[in-house]
């Protein structure tokens, strides 16, 4: 082998782990040979050899680009959920969700844990216990009131990459993103009222709808432009909507960014409207380019977006750790919190202010980025190779969520229960509707590692749905 | 001095130290012999000492008690709080009272923190540092539905000391008391309900009452006896209550402890007028004598009382950790927690659980509760020495409160502005009520050791009582 098609053998692996993401441009020709000590005619001659191999492609003046592994597949279509506000009935299926965890005997592929076995989150187990031994004061008293200054002020320095400035002091800590959502709803609204989503959406937030004695009203969204503005309009004209909920930044279950320039005009239908916009952005940091998308929020002049968001799904679940900015309903949500919990568990707060503080989060962040952008081409290519044909796949541009909308007659709920003997669980599509649709529909995780296993399982999925499909004709 | 003058000098530092609490019983003559190592008469002479300086007892036939240094003094009469439903409206002034954090600089006696500084919490130190090494997966991942079943079976083993026999399955895990309080009483109520409660009351249920748009009616309560049972029939002819919250062992703020008749009584009318009944039991486990008394949930045969305690007052508020025993609503408990957090963290209820099933909780148990007692002697002393002289006040039977009824004239409010330049703080009466009553009460914590700093703070507290006093005149 050259020292060229060695160079290239190089780059292809490091492409296909992620090191070098779909879409981002390779180190310029002379950048790449001083940073590698390798010539600039093997640079040259392997960027060439990666062109043939059809893993990159040359822009002109510009470089050469990663090129996604993959033929493009078809994208669902607009949504379209009922239009008209309904109740939401469906906590028996959320709760069965949540309640299978993956094991060594069981695949939860419908789950929405992040991998927590990268190594760039050891430091934040030492972290822990260094405040365990060296604040047990402070880790034993529960922080009242908005939470942890130390906190708060690394959340206000994290949300200045979407563009926002807010001050500490309009930071409310909570218990995880849902304790957000849920105060937000609690602050924003009265029984009776009508709540506006994007559509799928979150079941954990239609719950909070649900149990706040709300109705929802769906909006037709787009799998790569978000919620429709023209169907929200025509909305706003028909209904007396008091809220707006979504997930404009790599949404979940879609996986889409909604444009900087719906994102201007959204905020301008909430003022002719006056509505007020809870900004779900638990997956914006996760968004695989750089820099990530701005927020609803960095746009916001008149204080009525409530950002919420968590580190439960850029660090882990398990620390409860979430917040809220709630502009000008602030006072209001101190108190819901207080009521809800009296305030948040310190050790959480104290450990994770030092590991954003000390870099950890940021390298965990692109380390656990990386990897989620290289497993969902892997889980795109098997979901081509191994699903009915006809299927269509969102293309996610961050976080870990596959979206597919199978032939018309395959039900997945029934597809779930015939996965069941299997070990395998997925996240039936019509858990994301208040109005049961989206049932040929189901989200995927490919938060984990792609082993044999999965790749097995996926393959298992697809006969099923196979099977289900030639029943249903 | 000779060696019986030796030994009960001894026995006398233990006694004010709290190791042998109020109430309770010594050694028998010879068990004492041996268990120290002195001969018989050495223990009799200074039993007897013990007994000429006041401090001990004998019973006939039974053996030495240990005395109340304390000349009785008068308790507050009967509470007679407003006899109508009325709205909460004093979020401003349970904010403030939250925020003050005992510091270097500022005693906080109002506030409602146990001491977490007894050796016996080191244990649960080790045992948090070694889950967040040995159980990495479990402790990032977050313990949905009922919560971690290990701390479930751990907490059902402890209610049975207050004679409660509950399947770990009719446990629900929360935030805190807090979450606990707030989740059951959204179960049960619809906006406008009115919700009956022991008066005065915990500010921090008052505020979740308020929230979920309730009204309130309190009920007239004595410092002995707890809530007067004819007083709520009463109001129960005459108000349609859905649901009555109270905290029947070891009151906060009153610290009486409901006589079982009453208990018994309390869930005849329950099943009469048909109401659900909250129990508070945040403190029931830190009542000083064995066994803890019986909880309301122990004799509750149509499972219609709601048990709500946390680990907050007995090991630390800080590790956010709590449950209901929600009895017949436990689906609906299970499906608001998921609403209002998703789950909670799975390093406290790791931690918890081997910290009670090694016996440490326990131990901790035991030593706190003498301390809390000795402590409780102590500043009655020193609030029957420097607060004017007419002052009434509690005697509670466990946990760390005092309730103060000063002369009437006096506001505590004003009190409070007083004592800000001398850095102290106290607990205002009137946060504990609804209708603003009680203008003339405080309520002390006595959780942290007795310090010379305490007892100045007494002195200060007296005299400035004593000065608003003359001015009322």
């Amino acid at each position: 082998m050259t020292l060229y098609q060695q160079f290239a053998e190089e780059l292809k692996q490091q492409i296909q782990q992620g090191y070098y993401p779909v879409g981002q441009k390779l180190p310029s020709i002379r950048a790449m040979s001083q940073l590698r000590g390798v010539s600039i005619s093997t640079v040259q001659e392997s960027y060439r050899l990666l062109e043939d191999a059809d893993l990159v492609y040359s822009k002109h003046k510009s470089g050469y680009y990663v090129k996604s592994p993959l033929k493009t597949a078809s994208l669902p279509e607009l949504s379209q959920p009922e239009q008209r506000p309904v109740l939401i009935d469906n906590w028996q299926e959320v709760l069965a969700l949540t309640m299978t965890e993956s094991s060594q005997h069981f695949l939860a592929l419908g789950r929405g844990s992040p991998d927590t076995s990268f190594s760039t989150l050891k430091p934040l187990q030492r972290l822990m216990n260094e405040n365990i031994k060296q604040q047990s004061k402070q880790v034993f008293s529960c922080a009242k009131g908005n939470g942890l200054l130390k906190l708060r002020e690394q959340i206000v320095r994290l949300m200045q990459h979407s563009g926002c400035q807010v001050h500490p002091d309009n930071i409310q800590i909570t218990a995880g993103c849902q304790e957000a959502l849920s105060l937000s709803l609690k602050a924003l609204t009265q029984p009776g009222d009508i709540v506006a989503i994007d559509s799928p959406s979150f079941y954990g937030s239609m719950q909070a709808i649900q149990s706040n004695q709300l109705k929802v009203l769906e909006i037709p969204t787009h799998p790569q432009n978000g919620i429709s503005l023209p169907a929200l309009e025509l909305a706003l004209e028909q209904w007396p909507i008091k809220v707006l909920q979504l997930i404009p930044s790599s949404n979940n279950p879609l996986g889409y960014i909604m444009p900087e320039k719906n994102k201007l005009k959204l905020l301008a239908l909430a003022e002719k409207y006056d509505f007020a916009i809870i900004e779900d952005d638990i997956l914006g940091d996760t968004v695989y380019h750089y820099p990530r998308p701005r927020s609803l929020k960095s746009y916001d002049s008149q204080q009525r977006v409530l950002f919420c968001s968590s580190f439960s799904k850029t660090i882990a679940p398990g620390l409860r750790l979430g917040w809220v900015a709630p502009g000008r309903y602030s006072t209001m949500l101190t108190h819901l919190k207080f009521v809800s919990s009296l305030g948040s568990a310190s050790l959480p707060q104290l450990a994770v202010a030092d590991f954003i503080e000390q870099g950890y989060y940021d390298k965990h962040l692109r380390l656990s980025k990386q990897h989620y952008q290289a497993r969902r081409d892997i889980m795109l290519h098997w979901v081509q190779r191994y699903l009915p044909e006809q299927t269509k796949v969102s293309f996610p541009q961050g976080g870990y969520f596959l979206w597919l909308a199978l032939p018309e007659g395959i039900d997945s709920f029934q597809l779930n229960q015939h996965l069941r003997p299997y070990h395998i669980g997925i996240a039936a599509g019509s858990l994301f509707s208040a109005s049961g649709k989206y049932r040929n529909c189901l989200r995927l995780s490919y938060a984990n590692p792609p082993t044999e296993a999965v790749e097995q399982a996926i393959k298992i999925l697809g006969q099923q749905a196979q099977l289900l499909l030639q029943q249903s004709d």
